[in-house]
């Protein structure tokens, strides 16, 4: 027998948390390792995953407005380098294409790190009028950055993603839309995936590169890390100025248009994972679980007809469901509940032949509430309950756990000690100069995350820094 | 003004066909010219009739038990090089990545022209034993191929498709498989893009570089010339001694897996374009189209408000079909017209003062069977009615379009008057020599496109290059 290269046990999710999560991700069947450095392979429990969440975020940019496109992959360097922070951003990082056939190229071309240098150059040419305004494209597809350390969905040299790319008459407009966006993921990573985060702008240092404005959505992790979870950019004008986009405005004059881009990725899954997990593997919300349901009939060889029959009848009774029922005779109904509550299946429903007897079956919510008797004509009503009770549990126990994480800090010496006892979120005044965070980052390995709404500010307090007045407060976070 | 780049006029589709071709690609919205050489750019109205192709297709699939999962695009040269066959079929056409960041690489990588190479090297990690059999996944991706003459949709160096690579335990299995694909290739391209194929096996000459049997489907296009539309390979069990793919089998004896791949690309909307185009643009088949209904109210300046509540309700009655209003006001109702026209919409509704005084509306089919005024009341029954009756039509006029060019030769003669009055797929008898091969290749252009079943034969006859009795028929034509 060739040895399987996947890890046998699962270490606990509070010794080593980095290994607990690589083995969740590959006992979970979610992803393994390529055999090229930093890349993954999607396995198809992984995979079926990713497109229920991109069925439900797709649902939600087309009901506004957005329609789907599809950009080459490869981008000319001198394309790449029209804007200048852009080019500056993302170079380190470029996967680089020197030879087609046997032929050197004579221009070498990159692998999209993202699509704002070719997008924008395909806008110059179908923009003409106000009346093709607003732009409103997404692109679902593979992207590459060469990371120097990567780890399975967080950081890998190639992943999907979703990217949107717009542009619009105003700016207030192009304003409007990056919010929307920010909106739109909040929606979707909090109610779909039950993973609560922090909204907002980020600092100067942390825009995207060319960006106006990036606003960010941030989940805190158990190991007290922040994730950046997805980004919303107010472009400006900056890419219709370098990619020289114009159009003819209703009063007959030439105007550059203003633009957004937007984009969250398959690093989504790594949040689900993290955030949900036990030492029994993954916990997936029923609205994006591959399957919501398993049915694991209970077998003695006796009246095994019987149970089947009664199984097969509660997919039917279960139809709307994504129900997987496993008759698979080589396993027992002991190891199927073990690889279930691995594989994050919300809900087990167990049938032997007591419960065919009693016309019952036996539901397993892997939230650990507990196993319940039920009547088999209810079936259908109590799973559905289940689901709906299983997401909003997991959301609550995410919240609950992220507030824990989440404080403030009135000084340098308290943002130390806060950090030693309780990492995560840490809420500080702090006046944005370039010395200040620099000493931050260096004295305890935390960055900028997200500022804090004006609205919510309390007036001027000493940046903890450098103890200048400050209306500032943003949150500092360890981070992936 | 900027040049818009775009055609203006659509040249006739009898006259220079390849420019008809063209032109109707680009005002019809579908795609455009990328900034690199050879490479294309789905707009979203060509992106959005694919992911209507694909949502049909991959339901197909799903329901015959294929998952999808997603392999890396980067294939290291050592991997691509481990089947023979394989790699010297693919290698002139590879793009390599030779750089990451400002580093080059140890070993450079290639951009997968197709994934055996490395979707085999993951089964060979994962499959253990003849519990893990049949794997039946399927991946939908981007490809890269080097090519020297590009056609927008036809032959494009990235192009976007679907993959299934499979392994099955007996030989009967996996020729099970890469049959059954070939059925479901031929239900969807002839029953949802109306695109008649001749299907059946490959010639040895024209096989895929690895595979034991290639089957393929290939259409014929207005111009005579022959499209390969979707191939499905039985591999045999060449791949799996090159990955060294092992399973342990239930007589306790390590065996090797037979393997299949199979898949269709974005090039099908090509054959989509010329089978159903016309003159006045595209036309599309109901089941794919993107907007299967288009309603244009004709304003007059009076009554508008009674008018576009009327096109409301028509789009309300109307649910469960795609469908677009329009009701911008600054083109006319005839520029609506032609642009619908242009589109390829299937069914056409103009709403007037007159139409809403008369509670009715005139239907407008795309296939020029003429425009019919219809009671308001009517409206779904009716327009569902033109759904599956335009399907329908599509499929039995482009049937006898290619019945019509479709002929036999007896000789090589006739062959070549056959090829010079009707140029289509010419059936002849075959001795399958390379020789022969070769002597009609060079003297017709012409290539073997597709075996006529052993079943449909008739007895021996002579080959029509050496003269050579024979008992193979097989279709030639002059391809894309």
């Amino acid at each position: 027998m060739k040895d399987d290269g996947l890890v046998k046990e699962v270490p606990s999710k509070s010794g080593s948390f980095p290994d607990w999560y690589t083995a969740v991700v590959l006992k979970g069947e979610l992803a393994d390792y390529a055999p090229v450095r930093g890349c993954m392979v999607i396995r198809p429990y992984g995979y079926t995953l990713w497109e229920c969440m991109q069925g439900l975020l797709d649902a939600r940019l087309k009901a506004t407005g957005h329609v789907n496109a599809y950009f080459p992959t490869l981008i000319p360097e001198s394309l790449l380098n029209r804007e200048a922070e852009h080019v500056e951003g993302f170079s380190p990082q470029v996967a680089w294409v020197t030879h087609g056939g046997a032929k050197e190229l004579s221009e070498r071309l990159a692998l999209r790190p993202t699509s704002e240098a070719i997008i924008n150059t395909m806008y110059a040419r179908w923009v003409k009028s106000y009346r093709d305004l607003p732009v409103l494209v997404n692109q679902w597809c593979n992207i590459f950055r060469w990371e120097k350390a990567t780890r399975l969905f967080l950081r890998t040299l190639e992943f999907l993603w979703q990217e949107g790319h717009t542009l619009h008459r105003s700016e207030e407009e192009a304003e409007e839309e990056a919010l929307r966006i920010l909106d739109i993921y909040v929606d979707f990573v909090e109610n779909d995936l039950c993973v609560p985060v922090l909204a907002g702008l980020k600092p100067e240092s942390e825009k995207f590169p060319g960006a106006v404005r990036t606003y960010t959505i941030e989940a805190m992790m158990p190991d007290g890390q922040a994730l950046q979870s997805g980004t919303s950019h107010n472009l400006g004008q900056g890419f219709a100025e370098a990619f020289d986009i114009r159009y003819l405005d209703e009063d007959n004059t030439e105007k550059r248009p203003w633009g957004t881009s937007w984009g969250v990725t398959t690093r989504l899954i790594g949040a689900l994972v993290m955030t949900h997990g036990d030492d029994r593997g993954l916990f997936l919300p029923p609205r994006v679980a591959p399957f919501q349901v398993a049915v694991v009939p209970v077998l003695f060889g006796k009246q095994d007809e019987a149970v089947l029959a009664k199984c097969r009848e509660a997919v039917t009774a279960l139809a709307g469901l994504r129900v997987k029922l496993d008759a698979d005779t080589n396993q027992t109904a002991g190891w199927k509940y073990n690889q279930y509550e691995m594989l994050g299946v919300p809900v087990r429903v167990e049938i032997g032949p007591k419960d065919v007897q009693k016309e019952g079956a036996v539901l397993v919510p892997r939230d650990g509430s507990g196993k319940r008797f039920i009547r088999f004509a209810d079936l259908a009503q109590e799973v559905n309950g289940l689901m709906d009770g299983v997401q909003r549990g997991m959301l609550a126990a995410a919240r609950e756990r992220v507030r824990a994480m989440t404080s403030e800090a009135g000084s340098f010496d308290e943002f130390r000690a806060r950090l030693d006892a309780v990492p995560g979120f840490i809420r500080v005044a702090w006046c944005g100069s370039a010395q200040c965070e620099g000493q931050i980052i260096e004295e305890t390995k935390t960055t900028p995350r997200v500022m804090v709404p004006a609205e919510q500010d309390r007036g001027d307090a000493p940046c903890i820094a450098c103890g200048r007045p400050t209306g500032k407060r943003i949150y500092y976070a360890r981070t992936y």
